[in-house]
């Protein structure tokens, strides 16, 4: 595979979730890993950045971030549709138990990340690697982990000068949002607002 | 205006936010009211259903949910990109200390809730009245609303049956996804997720 890949500056991390496409949060811990799908993740802060993402208490992914107090949120493209919606649909806890994970049994192609021990799924369109911020009750209460984004990286063909360029790239390499079981959108037509007159900006 | 508005069942709830839609956020309190455009949203639970929601701490609208302990969140669809932006780049707090709001500035038409005091913006595709969630060390540190939706609607026209219906309604009643700096992008192609040999649902 081409590396395409391009450093995000932290500053410009936000942009890359800023209109809510589905993720994989992925985790590792003392030789386990996993990865998952969630469609609840959202920028929480511009600079420096940071995410919010609920991952459940049921999961694999959660056992490793607990552990570990980092993971990485990767989006994936078109392409990967049937990848997204298959590591959303399975569980890492019982592949973990026999010594496997969703990783190998899929044949998925990883590179290391540059501040996390989390492993980033090659093929996908942006990364951004995240310490967790301890908010155990909110955690504990709600499934919803804040973290400080520590490093961000975009496949360039269809994110550069810190902005989504969709219509520039091959569309396999637009983002996916989940509308519910297992049903995707992808990013369509671009509209920009203009300010209306009656109010006054600021 | 024709209504096209229908009830949606509480447990469909976070399926109107799932594909990571910009969101306007409406308040009201002691006579005065807001609304401003959020795209850091997202759905927290399903049932009950809850949200998580930016709001700076800057703005007027999160005086008038400070005070009121509620607040609406509305999708805005792409036949009001030019709103959006408008509510989303002006400040209420002038307005409101002339006596004034957005809403009569640009003349807007509302509709009353049925739980909370919130305007509810008509011509938006989805409405969602929620109750704070008190968190106040969560939304001091990080501007982070957590709340319990208590009603919902959505435009029939584009959501029926507990799903967005994108491809059989108008195109002006798709969502708007904001990428940055008044750009948005809406719901395009839809792709279907289908399980990957290798790995076991569950």
């Amino acid at each position: 595979m081409t590396d395409h890949r391009i450093d995000v500056t932290l500053a410009h991390a936000s942009r890359l979730l800023n209109h809510g496409p589905t993720v994989l949060v992925s985790a590792a811990h003392a030789g386990q890993r996993n990865i998952m799908a969630a469609a609840w993740a959202m920028p929480l802060d511009f600079d420096p950045p940071k995410v919010a993402v609920v991952i459940d208490k049921a999961t694999f992914t959660r056992q490793l971030i607990d552990a570990s107090g980092s993971f990485a949120l990767q989006l994936p493209c078109a392409a990967q549709a049937d990848l997204c919606f298959s590591v959303g649909s399975s569980s890492g806890a019982a592949l973990a138990a026999a010594g496997d994970d969703k990783f190998s049994r899929l044949g998925l192609a990883t590179f290391a990340g540059r501040q996390v021990d989390a492993p980033l799924l090659a093929g996908c369109v942006a990364w951004l690697e995240c310490r967790v911020i301890a908010w155990p009750a909110v955690q504990a209460a709600h499934d919803l982990f804040l973290a400080e984004v520590v490093a961000a990286q975009a496949d360039g063909r269809v994110f550069s000068g810190g902005r989504w360029q969709f219509d520039a790239a091959p569309p396999a390499l637009r983002t996916l949002h989940h509308l519910g079981g297992g049903q995707f959108i992808l990013p369509g037509e671009a509209v920009r607002g203009q300010m209306l007159p009656g109010l006054a900006p600021g």
